[in-house]
């Protein structure tokens, strides 16, 4: 057979068998920073110690590479119980990042024409994973400042009956917390799942996870990612051992391995290193805060993440984005995704003297 | 709500929510080895020379734990490609283990009804992800010496007409290498994908992996785990752009972490390690193979992997695998798998004292 009637038939073949959501699709593309600034992708600007890494990089000659890892990752999960305040009686199940939390929540309630809710804008993996698993998305708008709409939300579950809502505490790309009672309706309405994803709680003073163990439908993910351990992919899901059990099922077996549970183990043992850089980044937070609310022109959002979503000056953003690019100052640009989020740029709080190089770039950017 | 209403009405939400295949899975088990000589799990039992060591931890040193890791591991890829001997023109995607592709593959074709072919016994996992991504499976019974039965399985093809059909080759728990002229008839006889899972390369003489472009349905998987990197759980998907580009929009963009990406680079700058110890290891398998076969009212199989299937007496075989244990030897009792399984257990190659140790325990278990 020829190469192109490989081709023309192999293309047939795809078009039949991947299915039509996903063909639809887009690769999701990440830019290569090259020498930039980072400030796009909410990472911990802070590494460890030198000292610090001798001891980790001792704990790592004794792993074993050449072992499958320890498929239910316990020395892990019960140091991570301790770090993240999860309840005695509460389950955990770990994922490559909450990532593969998200899937697994959705490959096990996954049928035809089942809905996956949350709100508009958010964190895209809900509404991707809902796709990879062959779901029905809705998603509910924000009120203006981001905000649960709470009428629009309560009448969009007692409409769609969502198998799952995902809701992020606090939202990302906005960095609000949500309020309490809003969501404590959402949880009471809804008939199935609701997932507090609490991706950013190192930055937030308030969570669910003490009182997960309360509700008949809801669990909390927590991650590594924005403690400073993004390299890593970590994430964790809490909860009654009932839905738990279930997500057990669906996930790999080996799914976290060696290095990763080796490296975290070692980490949650110097947690206070972590701790003393996410308290760094809030203080740095308010400063990067203040500073852009004294910019003329720029609508700032309060965070209690480690980001600042604003809003720049009606038409300007892709211009102002390309002038940061251009001074070595990479950010995230989120007119593309429009609705609300038109005219917004989200910065990640950095290290003192990135945010300084970040305010000045976008300074030059604006006039 | 008191604690039992609430478990109450939570039962009645995991029931009513998770699929009902889900709910009936019992969640995958693996035994906690303890102190005892590990033959069960198909690992190298070899470790890396402590100078090579040192070398590796100097560059996890640089390592950025701080940072996502590149999402599509274009360094590592492109190593992988040399050291796996991919077609440069073909796509290469990469996964935590095998499992994780055999979930992307089955994911972007899932639609309810569809199905996943196998043959019987074969790799656990093409029938529990198929089961996951809410697939239909079919395993082919092989014939009674676990060669392909070759009219079974074109009339299935023709019959179910499978979305995605999985050969392991060679193939696990079995350890044989299929008639290469019955996988051209299964491929041409294929409406949808043929999965060639090559897992066991490192220990076989033949590969699909030239010629994997030459198809217009098939692809290669191949992983760094009976290599001597289990630990690391990293898995490789190979073929056309066609299909690969599909499958990579269901990727979870970083689903290879920092460590993993660093670590099998640097393995396989060192590859030559690995082929040594691999050269080893199907040396001991000649040896562990004539042994068994020395060894009275066995039927052992002739291997191309890191394993080898024999046959125990009528009814012995619990017996026996229980003794082994208690001499302290962890293998595999596939007599619960039932069919041309029965009365088979399946022992890793391990090291030369290993080896002896097992075969001593075997026959104190035999007698």
């Amino acid at each position: 057979m020829g190469r192109e009637s490989r081709e023309y038939i192999m293309n047939k073949k795809v078009h039949h068998w991947i299915r039509p959501e996903i063909q639809k699709l887009s690769a999701y593309h990440v830019p290569a920073p090259g020498k930039m600034i980072k400030l796009d992708a909410m990472e911990n600007p802070y590494h460890l110690p030198e000292d610090i890494k001798n001891k980790w990089l001792d704990v790592l000659r004794d792993v074993e590479l050449n072992r499958y890892p320890d498929p239910s990752a316990r020395s892990l999960t019960e140091q991570l119980r301790v770090a993240m305040d999860v309840p005695a009686d509460a389950k955990i199940i770990l994922g490559n990042g909450s990532d593969e939390l998200i899937q697994i929540i959705c490959m096990a309630v996954a049928e035809k024409d089942r809905v996956v809710l949350s709100v508009e804008p958010s964190f895209v993996m809900y509404k991707m994973i809902a796709t990879y698993t062959d779901m029905e998305y809705v998603g509910v708008p924000l009120e203006e400042d981001f905000s649960l709409n709470e009428i629009a939300l309560l009448n969009a579950i007692d409409v769609q009956e969502p198998a799952v809502i995902f809701l992020a505490y606090p939202n990302n790309p906005t960095g609000n917390l949500f309020d309490e009672a809003v969501i404590e309706k959402v949880i009471a309405a809804a008939p199935g799942l609701v997932v507090i994803d609490e991706a950013y709680h190192a930055f937030a003073e308030k969570s669910f996870i003490a009182k997960v163990m309360n509700y008949d439908n809801v669990v909390v993910m927590r991650t590594v990612s924005k403690l400073g351990l993004a390299g890593l992919r970590l994430g964790l899901l809490a909860g009654s051992a009932e839905w738990l059990n279930e997500f057990d099922k669906v996930r790999l077996p080996y799914n976290i391995n060696v290095l990763t549970q080796a490296t975290a183990e070692f980490a949650l043992a110097h947690k206070e290193i972590f701790d003393n850089q996410t308290a760094e980044i809030r203080k740095e937070r308010t400063g990067l805060f203040n500073a852009l609310n004294n910019i003329d022109g720029l609508e700032v959002f309060p965070s209690s993440a480690n980001f600042i979503l604003f809003r720049t000056p009606k038409g300007k953003v892709d211009a102002i984005f390309a002038g940061l690019k251009e001074e070595g100052v990479l950010i995230k640009n989120l007119n593309p995704a429009g609705g609300h989020l038109q005219d917004c740029l989200r910065v990640t709080v950095g290290k003192p003297e990135e945010n300084a190089a970040f305010l000045a770039a976008l300074k030059n950017a604006l006039t």
